[in-house]
């Protein structure tokens, strides 16, 4: 399919020049961004974005969650390749989270206007409302609506950080559509993203090709000891709850080395009670994130880490509380498509990694229902969710150009 | 030296009728007593105590850091046999730590009167201003500066954690004193106290013959990593001052049965920066409480962890800086005054065992300058500075009745 696409170019000054353009709004006095979901800031964002998609000749639509789509004809009707991301950020954002993979599918619109080509299908460009979660739980909200595994009611009724409901706030900025959510399926779903990882930038490859995303599972634990006196209290008499959750930190990491490819494994949040230097720790309270694009191997993680767990608290005669904290599983990408972007990828030159993402992005909520992929470029020190979050304007070219040629390779398929 | 002893008895019921109505003054509505040092209440708990003092004929001094003592007059002059603890309690106090020592010593000058029996050498009965350090620190503050290891002026300008100060607040209750606290150095000491500590009860031994107090080092280190997103960091690529922390941990317990005997090592206090479940803790910072009754097992221990610290540390490609927070040396009582005591203890039929002392206590202050032992009785379930803080009566007997063995032995020798 690759022999049909014609050898247009992404021209990354105007590229950057929106990214910059969309950076000013809710830009932090300090450097970074903060436009949270729904707030003055992400209003403001969605009408310059919205307005370039009409400068551009895309049909807009906002559905009822507050997701903004445009579309470009293509010689037939039906289902659009949708290009698609978010445009909301963290409180301490960066230019590139979200922004990228929305403004990245503009400059393909913009080149395929400028070339005059016509697609044999739709192309759209698409946000989503609240993808980081940050002022609104869950994450990826409007692309889980959208895609059905959220319901709309739920998602407009739910309160935030702040108090505000998504209902009131989509209304108060202007984004409260009247299109049903679920109306649109595309033909085929691609986002760019910034890696968020440090593994593109350390191995100097250009381009990561995701094959899907990690699986999560995360836990608290609580660890309840007896609570003595440091000095007067027998090692042999001790039932500490810090040593069982110490071990349970060493053991998340050997289970991570044990099991290998993409397992990880973070205790991120620990807490003793009551938390002084001469007394032996009654309670300790903590978490385990575990990852794995594998479901069967994420299960085995799960097991090993909670035996290690269950037996540091046998040998101590402590006991152990375990509370699921959040648990999805692994996304697959679609083979062909994954393969389509590393295809791109090569023919314009670049290194290329077929990687599995390790946060979750909004492509994942439409893998299960349309061939879906994502192309990766790198973040520099591996940094996102902060406002030092850098790519050069090298890399987001090569990225850009191997989403425009990926979308004009699915748009004018067969 | 035990032959000239007469056989005179405790009257535990007259011993218990004092702790309990020095109990009642700070008494707590759900139980326990808080006598937090120089507070209205510790000054009421003072003159309680100071008029039994006078009433028993005992001639009471008050030094100028708010310590009292009575001494009952020997056959002749000279440094009496003192025996001291405190009556300031923890927030949290129980009816027993300090007082026992203070009012069994009122017991022993009772019988004395009451038998008619004239010592050799003059028995004083003291108390020590602020052990407990929970308002003022540092703990011990009164023996301290009665043994001349504190300057009085430092104590006395010590302020607080409510913000008043030592000088004021002796004033305001009544115990700023004329007398200069290091114009006395008795001719041995003797303290009786509980346990604080599982070890008697749960070996079922009567009387622990106390043979020092353990050194303390306690040091907060601080874990410098990375913080980095706990789905896109390859395990590779981490630098995880949680781990660093939980093998420090592992490595403390570790270094406490590798040197066993009365090596005790406790990690009591730790947290997480920035705590959160999906993000590689950028900063751990923990303390470690080593305890020993022997110095160069002690050091043995500092360095065993600070290794296994920095060797932790470096796999995982992290700093770590520590910060002394304490650090004594461990007190050796007086040999022949501990085979005194278990002398004692077996005459009266009770079960013994020499035994080093987990926690700091007024009686380690004298020990550089004077023959000192301590006596322990149990405390159950271990507990101390705890409400529930209990000794049977008949066991605060058997210990009551070894302190009047002894003091008369140690008065009565030649």
């Amino acid at each position: 399919m690759m022999k049909t696409v014609p050898n247009i170019r992404i021209d990354i000054d105007r590229l950057m020049n929106r990214i910059e353009a969309l950076g000013r709004i809710g830009a932090m006095p300090g450097g970074g961004v903060c436009r949270l979901a729904l707030t003055r800031e992400d209003g403001e964002g969605r009408n310059l974005v919205t307005g370039w998609m009409r400068e551009l000749g895309l049909a807009v639509s906002i559905d009822r969650i507050g997701n903004v789509w445009g579309v470009r004809a293509g010689e037939q009707d039906g289902p659009p390749v949708m290009i698609g991301s978010h445009i909301d950020t963290v409180a301490t954002g960066g230019l590139y989270d979200g922004n990228l993979g929305v403004l990245a599918g503009l400059e393909v619109v913009t080149c395929l206007n400028d070339a005059g080509i016509a697609t044999r299908y739709p192309v759209a460009v698409a946000f989503f409302t609240n993808e980081e979660g940050s002022r609104f739980a869950p994450d990826m909200m409007g692309s889980a609506v959208h895609q059905g595994s959220l319901a709309l009611d739920t998602a407009l009724a739910t309160v935030g950080i702040d108090g505000a409901c998504v209902a009131d706030d989509l209304a108060a900025i202007g984004y409260a559509g009247d299109v049903e959510p679920e109306s649109l399926c595309p033909r085929a779903f691609l986002e760019l993203h910034v890696e968020q990882g440090p593994v593109l930038e350390r191995e100097g490859v250009a381009i990561g090709a995701v094959t899907g995303v990690q699986g999560i599972s995360w836990t608290e634990y609580t660890v309840s000891g007896i609570s003595n006196h440091a000095g007067t209290t027998p090692m042999a008499m001790r039932c500490d709850a810090g040593v069982v959750a110490a071990k349970a930190i060493v053991a998340a990491r050997e289970t991570a080395a044990h099991l290998g490819g993409s397992q990880v494994a973070t205790v991120g949040a620990l807490r003793f009670e009551p938390g002084l230097v001469n007394v032996v720790p009654q309670t300790a309270v903590f978490t385990a994130d575990l990852r794995n694009t594998d479901e069967a191997l994420l299960r085995e993680a799960e097991r090993l880490v909670e035996e290690a767990i269950q037996e540091a608290a046998h040998a101590e005669g402590a006991t152990v509380a375990a509370r699921k904290l959040a648990r999805f599983e692994p996304v697959a990408f679609d083979d062909r498509l994954v393969s389509l972007i590393e295809d791109c990828a090569v023919r314009q030159g670049n290194s290329v990694k077929r990687m599995p993402s390790g946060a979750g992005h909004d492509a994942q909520m439409f893998a299960p229902n349309c061939p879906t992929a994502m192309i990766f470029v790198p973040s520099r020190d591996g940094l996102s969710h902060n406002i030092r979050e850098y790519t050069p304007p090298e890399q987001i070219r090569a990225g850009a150009q191997v989403l425009l040629d990926a979308a004009l390779a699915l748009a004018s398929a067969d």
